[in-house]
């Protein structure tokens, strides 16, 4: 895939169904991209990708590197990946989400039909993230799984890095429409989906808008053939935005 | 594009916000299959492409092939294509869509969440099409265009070619949820986007069930950058469906 175009494997919908037995083998999703996030098998923990990298991120407040060898038994039942060149690269201070996007929105004024890929470096305060714990049985519901995560605040001031994407809102039950950020800890030992943040002075913010949307359904997956998939856009919001 | 995937640019949202003052030259467009279906500038007709030949069907009850060399200067708004291969190929009548789709279901019983592509050959009783008159003006949106569009009904069985696709509900305000489907007559001189069709006796119905769709949005287009995209689920299906 060429620089700056989103590589999609499953709908977000998918998971709300609670179809997660399954998933792309991380091999595969890793030869698409080397910057995403998504979920492992049974929604155990986040996925962030940077750099090329995988981790898995867990609500016991760990963090593995995942092998993306083809030997990896890992999959990821959601994923959202691109191979990330920034065309736009702003310094800037921001204290929620909403000031971070005015300050993109300025930098990409024609950009709210598109979506954007971001990668912020910094010092980053009051970062709160969430890690799923998994399904307590197979097909649960990420609303319900949503109920059994793992919540964390950094109380003091962390470096790290935040990858993720803004997907437009004609997206939503597909991607998640509006921002789907994670967060890693520079030192790699910490981190998960973000659920709020501000930052610590001034960061440095990447971006490019993309325009080139390859979305992958889950074949073989009888979970996936029976789900539902209406959509339940205000349970996505809340459990993933 | 391999075999049996989807390309298709921009959303039906887009149509419906009427941006169809520019679009994918026809020669990218082709680069992506052999067969589809789409409109042109202006909502101008209909767009069929079967065999990796496009035409033209207009509401003056004409059919153009149109160039699809660099040369040419038609784009397209909005366009589904793909590489056909079908994966199940049967022999059926049907005296309406809901009957054809229930023959669909039979040979993909698990298909409901992902795309069908679909070709038909035969002879067609009461087929019903309408082709679209073009905007009245740069900007109106396709329910409005609807409502100046041609209306034909074949009085007599009718030998030809149907084209199109069924898209998965979630896909809805992004593509046509449901189905889609043009028609041309055999010798290429009429036809239009279906609005109720059978058949006279048996058709040989083609289609592969598809899981990989790309998505291009439309760049450096104004009109696109500032469209609503709410989606108007009602509306597509009064208008599309």
């Amino acid at each position: 895939m060429a620089v700056n175009e989103i590589f999609q494997y499953s709908i977000i919908s998918a998971l709300m169904d609670g179809v997660a037995s399954k998933g792309l083998p991380v091999s595969d999703l890793i030869s698409h991209g080397n910057q995403g996030l998504g979920t492992f098998r049974y929604m155990v923990g986040e996925m962030i990708i940077l750099d090329g990298k995988l981790y898995q991120m867990k609500s016991d407040n760990t963090v593995t590197p995942i092998d993306t060898s083809p030997a990896s038994d890992a999959v990821a039942p959601f994923a959202m990946i691109t191979r990330f060149q920034p065309t736009a690269t702003i310094k800037a201070a921001f204290s929620n989400k909403k000031e971070l996007f005015e300050h993109l929105s300025q930098d990409f004024p024609d950009s709210k039909n598109f979506f954007l890929a971001i990668r912020i470096e910094g010092v980053f305060k009051g970062i709160t993230v969430r890690t799923a714990g998994g399904q307590s049985k197979p097909g649960e519901g990420l609303v319900e799984v949503g109920k059994h995560q793992a919540s964390h605040t950094f109380e003091e001031p962390v470096r790290g890095t935040v990858v993720g994407f803004r997907s437009p809102e004609y997206t939503m039950g597909i991607s998640v429409a509006g921002d789907h950020l994670h967060f890693i800890t520079e030192d790699r030992t910490q981190g998960g989906h973000i659920l709020s943040f501000g930052t610590d002075g001034e960061v440095e913010i990447g971006a490019a808008q993309i325009s080139k949307w390859h979305v992958e359904l889950p074949t073989n997956d009888p979970e996936f053939n029976k789900a539902a998939l209406e959509g339940d856009k205000e349970g996505i919001a809340a459990v993933e935005g």
